[in-house]
């Protein structure tokens, strides 16, 4: 999606420790005519594949799933972190590491909303290491679901993470490819 | 809004102490249909308020947020529970008390998206006793922006969290108003 490379290009900032900071329009302030893109384009790359529901990790992926689900018209669940008091019953759980934050946390969801009959698109703002998508496929199983893809807004492909989940047949579609990040640029994946 | 109060009588749960469940619709699964007429009745009911910017807080404000803000043309930034390693430089900060957990938590943004400039429309899924909300009031403050207002998508009204700000001169519109809840039915508020 050529727009989010120039979004990155335009308003992206790397930060040390290999972060690169979107926050301006993706993931703390965010863009609503861009998102309103976003969903579309996801919504367009699984046009019948017969996604009955959209699962992400709070907080950064809710705004992308919401807007892909309104165009998809099917629902979005998200996966918390941490059971809360008003996750109540049976939950899948799983534990995800984080690089950003360089810890472990726990991901959970109630079984109600993911079951087997559910073909699902996994939804995240990035992918990396590929550690929360790898938490959601592993909550998707416990489930019994199907998944049909992911679809991320931002990969940094050096990390290796979309590659492994790919070698393992699952279709990950990214929104823009980063090959190669420094303080100075940032370069994206040929086509 | 006569359809939330009619997803909530059909789909919500209430559990011990006092907390609305609305996790299959509304703040774990959400309905994406729905979301949309979320979204259309937050814009009709600002539509010619000026609204330069919808804050909100991680997580479960984010989808309505964002569904109100495709719709308004406006961006969306929220507020994130804690400063994280991507949440750089210089941020406005408060403190809320969480009715659903019992605990105090900081909530973050930074200064860079919320300025003296803006006229703010306030998004949350639950309005309680009003900590949430005047949390994102303080961040306002502290940012020298306006508030338009605020929309919920469920206000506990008898909690007198809404009263009390509204008594502040601050317009608080809520898409349901529950006046009275127990174990065996909830009531809305006569309008």
């Amino acid at each position: 999606m050529h727009q989010m490379e120039e979004k990155i290009l335009k308003d992206g900032q790397v930060l040390p420790g290999g972060i690169l900071k979107v926050g301006s329009f993706l993931n703390q302030q965010i863009d609503t005519a861009f998102l309103r893109e976003i969903g579309e384009e996801i919504a367009r790359l699984y046009d019948g594949s017969g996604v009955t529901k959209i699962l992400t990790i709070e907080s950064s992926g809710i705004a992308i799933a919401a807007a892909a689900g309104i165009i998809m018209s099917v629902p979005v669940v998200f996966a918390k972190k941490n059971k809360t008091s008003n996750v109540s019953g049976d939950v899948y759980s799983t534990t995800v590491h984080s690089f950003t934050h360089n810890t472990d946390y726990n991901v959970v969801v109630s079984s109600e909303y993911l079951n087997k009959d559910d073909r699902v698109l996994l939804v995240d703002d990035f992918l990396a290491e590929g550690n929360a998508l790898r938490g959601l496929i592993d909550l998707c199983g416990q489930a019994g679901a199907e998944v049909a893809g992911a679809a991320i807004a931002i990969e940094k492909r050096f990390q290796g993470g979309g590659d492994a989940i790919r070698a393992e047949g699952i279709r990950v579609e990214s929104l823009a490819c980063i090959s190669h990040m420094d303080d100075e640029h940032v370069e994206f994946c040929e086509l």
